[in-house]
C-alpha cells in the first residue's frame, strides 16, 4: 500500500503545486492514500472551505491542520459538515471538528489519521502523548485500522522524536509539521514506524516560511511591526513523504522523501520507481 | 575551494565518529576548510580542552559552540587561550572567548567563521543580526576574507531563514545548528549565499536528540524528571554540509548534504566526486 | 467562618516564620482553617514529608505546591498516604497524589481545597480552567462544599484574573501563588468570590523570590551558570491573604492581606480585630 | 523632593484617572516630578501624540511605555520630536525615540529618567542590564542627575528583583510596570534604592488586565480567537507609588503606594499627609 504526506500548503504559490501536480502523482504512482496539511492554504492563514474543497478533489483524502487551523473563521462551521477536515486532537473539548477519524483508501484498507500538536514552544494544549494514545487505543492497528497515520504538528524536534518513540511499532507513520522545513532524518524506526521530524511546506522556499521575506527580516531587526505578511509567490515546493506499507502488519516497509519543484533539490522515492 | 562543516557532535559515538571518519574524508577529497560544531561532545552537555583538542586533531580547523559551550566549566578558562574554540559571538559582553576569528585554510585562503545563537524560543541574548553585521562589517568578504562562514546556532526555522536572506551576497555560507536534525533545504540563495536550516547531528539518531531516549520520553510522559540524561551509544552519523566556494567572489558555487553511517540515507556531495 | 492561605515557604527562614508565628494566630484569632503553600520549604526545591509534618503540625490543615512539587523526590512516595499533601490538579495522569481534597475545619464546615496550575510562561500542562472546573462540578459550593478555596499557581496574572472571572460565585477563594511577591489587589469580586493575584512567599524578601540574591544576580549578568541557589537567611516576612465567610452562601465577605515581620510592611486584616 | 510613578494607563478609563485626579494631587500635595506609563493609554494598544498631550497637561513630567510602545504607529514619528516620551532603552538601534533622558523637576532638581525592558517571558531584546547601566553610568546619581528614576517594564519579578539589587544604591527608584497588577513589597532596599515590583496599572480592576473580561476568559477556554480585546469601562483606580527623596543623596527616604478610585483599597502615601 502506498501512502504520501505532504506537508504545510502556503497560500496560492503552495495550493497551484498541490492541485497541479497531485492528481499525477496519483495516478502515475498508484498511490492508495494521501493527507495533505492545509493550515497555511488561505493567504498563509487558515483555510476556507472552497479551498479545502479543492484540495480534496486534487487527489487529498484528508486535510490536516494545526495552530493556524481556524484562522479563517468559517473553519469553525465547516469543520463540523466536512468529515475530512482535521483539526489537532488536543484542541480543548467543545472545539469544532475531529481530531482523527478513519477512512477508506483506493485499495478498500481502513486508515486512521490522527493530528495532534506538541507542546514545546506552542500554545498550551493537553497532553499529545495521552491524546494520540486514546485515539491509538480507541482504533489499534490490525484491529480497526490497517495503517495509522500520525501529523505531529509541533516546534520542537525533541518532541517530535520522543512522541515517535512513544509509538514505535503501534503506528504506520509519525510525520511532523509546523516548521515549514523537509528534515533528512526519515527512516523506518526499530518498531517499523516511519518517522521524519518534519515534512516541510508546499511553498515558495525562497521566503520566510513561505511569505515573502522582506517585513519577516525587517520585524526580526527592528521589532517594529509595519506591513503584514503576504505569501511569497515564486514556484513552491511540493514537499513530503512516502511511505510503503505492509499490508498484513500495516507497519512501514519503506519510508522517503518527495520534493518537486520550485528551488529545492528534486527528490522522488526510490520505491515509486 | 572545499569546505565542510559538520554539525552539534554528540557524546562518545559522535566523537568516535569525527575522529574515524574526518581525516579520511580531509585527505581523500582534498577539503580546504573544516568546521566541527562542537557543544555536546562532552556526554551531552559542552566540551573540554582535552575533546576540543581530539576534534582539532582530527582535522577540524575551528569548533563552534551554541547554548551549552560552557557546561564544561573549564571551557571558562581555556575558551581565553583557545583560539580556535569560538563561542557565540552575542553573549553577554565579558563572557571569556571569542565569537568570531580569522583563520587560515590550507589552500591559504582567509576564512572568517563566526558563531551567534538565535533568540527565538532560545535564551535572551543580544541581537544576532546586529552582532553578526558587526563581525562581517570588520572583515568584509572579498576584502580582509576570503570566505566567510556563519554558524547560527537557534531553534526557529524562521528566525534561520531571515538571517540568511539578511546575510546574502555577503557570506559564503549560512548553516544551522541546535535542531539536532539535518534539513534538506540546502542550497545557493539568490545572491550566492549557501544555506541549510541545521546541518544535522554527529551522534546517534536512535534517540532524542542523540540522548538515550527512554528518559526523555519519560519526562514527556510524567512532567517528572528521574533519571539522567546520557548519549546514546549506538554508531552515530556524520551530517554536515559542504559548500564548493568561488575563490574570486568568496560566494558558493554548490552546496550539498553529507550524512555518513549510523541510521540515516548515506548522502555524499556530487561534486565531490 | 476565618480561613488563613499561606503563599510559598521559602527555605529555612520561611518554615521559621510559619512554624513560629502561626500558632499563635490560629489561636488568637481563632482560625477555622490554614492552607499553606509548601512548594519552596526545603532548601527552596520542594519538601520532605517531614517538613511537610511540621507545617501541618504548626496548624496548617493542607499544604499546597505547584511546579516544585516533586523536586524532593521522596514526594513521590508520601504525596499518596498524606491527603493533606496537594500538588497540581491538571499535572498527567498516573501523577502520585491528590489535587483536590475536601477537608473539615475547625468550626465543623467541609472545605474544598483545589490546587491547580496555570500554564501560560509555564510548564506544559493540561487545561487549568477544565480542571478547576471539574473539581468544584464533582463537590459544589453550598452542596458537599461549605467553602472553596482555589490556589491557582502560576506566573501570569492575565491568567489568574480570568481563571477568577471564570469562577466567580462558585468558589470561595482565588488566590494565586508563585511569583513569590504579594499584590495589594485583594478584593471580593461581583459574584462574592475572594481574590488576590498572589498571596506573596513566606521568606525573605531581601532576596531573589527568597534565594541568596548574588548568584541570581550573577546569572542575569552573564548566562554562565556558577554558584548554586540557597535560601536567603533574613528574617521572612510571614505572607498570606485572610477571607472572612458567610456560612450559609459560603462566598466571602470580606478579604485582606496578611503581612507580618521581616522587610515589608506589617499588615493585619482590619475584620480580625 | 516627592515624586509620583503611576503605572500603566489602560484606555479611556485610565486616562480620565488621570486627567481627572493626577491635577489635584500635584497641586495638594506640591509632588515635584511625575512619571506616568502610557503604554495602554490608546484603547489599550500604545498612544497617540494627542493623549500623550493630555497626559503631560495632566502633570506627567515623562510618559514611560514598554512593549506596547509603537502600537500606535503614528509613535515612530512624534517618539523623535517629543523628547517627554520614552520608550524602552534596550530597543534595537535605530528605533526611534529616546529610552532615558533628563528632566527637570518643579524644584529644579535633575531627574533622569530610564525606561528599559526585561526579557524573560518577553520579547527578545539586547541585555537590560547593560542598557540601565549604561545610562546610569552616563549620568551618575549625585553629580549629572539629582534623582535617577527606572521604569522596569517587566513580567517576571525575579528580574525585577534582580535589577533592583543590581541597581540598589545607585539610583532613587526602580518600579516594575507591566503586569498591570500592583504589589505589595514596595521597601527601600539596603543601600537606599526605593523599590516595587509593580506599581499596578490606572485602569478598571473587573477586568482582565483592564481589558473587558469576556473575551480574555473565552480565549482562554477555547483557544479560538472571536471577539476583540477592548478596555473595560468601569472606574478606574489610579495607580502607584510615591518616593520621597533625600536632596543631599537622591537616595529614597520613604516609598509608598498610591491607589485611588475604582475597586481597590484606597491607599495614600502616610508621609504626605
Ligand atoms: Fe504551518
Ligand atoms: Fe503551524
Ligand atoms: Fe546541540
Ligand atoms: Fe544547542
Ligand atoms: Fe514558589
Ligand atoms: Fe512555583
Ligand atoms: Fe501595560
Ligand atoms: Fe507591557
Amino acid at each position: 500500500m502506498r501512502l504520501l504526506f505532504l506537508g504545510d500548503v502556503v497560500g496560492r504559490s503552495g495550493r497551484a503545486a498541490v492541485v497541479n501536480r497531485l492528481p499525477g502523482l496519483v495516478e502515475r504512482f498508484g498511490l492508495d492514500f494521501v493527507v495533505v496539511n492545509g493550515e497555511n492554504s488561505a493567504g498563509g492563514f487558515g483555510l476556507t472551505e472552497e479551498i479545502l474543497t479543492d484540495l480534496l478533489d486534487a487527489g487529498a483524502d484528508v486535510v490536516t491542520t494545526g495552530n493556524h487551523a481556524f484562522d479563517q473563521r468559517e473553519a469553525l462551521v465547516f469543520a463540523e459538515r466536512q468529515p475530512r477536515f482535521l483539526r489537532p486532537a488536543n484542541f480543548p473539548s467543545g472545539t469544532p471538528g475531529r481530531g482523527a477519524n478513519l477512512y477508506p483508501a483506493r485499495n478498500g484498507a481502513r486508515i486512521l489519521v490522527v493530528n495532534v500538536m506538541g507542546r514545546v514552544f506552542m500554545d498550551a494544549l493537553d497532553d499529545p502523548f495521552a491524546a494520540v494514545e486514546r485515539e491509538v487505543a480507541a482504533c489499534p492497528l490490525g484491529e480497526q485500522a490497517d495503517a495509522i497515520i500520525v501529523d505531529f504538528h509541533a516546534e520542537a524536534t525533541s518532541e517530535k522524536q520522543a512522541v515517535a518513540h512513544f509509538l514505535d511499532g503501534r503506528v504506520t507513520l509519525v510525520v511532523g509539521t509546523h516548521t515549514h522545513v523537509p528534515t533528512s532524518d526519515h527512516r523506518v524506526l526499530p518498531g517499523g514506524t516511519a518517522y521524519q521530524s518534519d515534512a516541510g511546506m508546499c511553498g515558495d522556499y525562497d521566503s520566510v516560511l513561505g511569505m515573502e521575506k522582506d517585513e519577516p527580516v525587517r520585524r526580526f531587526l527592528t521589532k517594529i511591526p509595519s506591513g503584514r505578511f503576504s505569501p511569497a509567490g515564486g514556484e513552491a515546493t511540493l514537499c513530503g513523504i512516502a511511505v510503503e506499507v505492509d499490508e498484513s502488519s500495516g507497519l512501514a516497509v519503506a519510508v522517503a522523501p518527495l520534493s518537486i519543484g520550485g528551488v529545492l533539490e528534486e527528490r522522488l522515492p526510490p520505491f515509486w520507481a
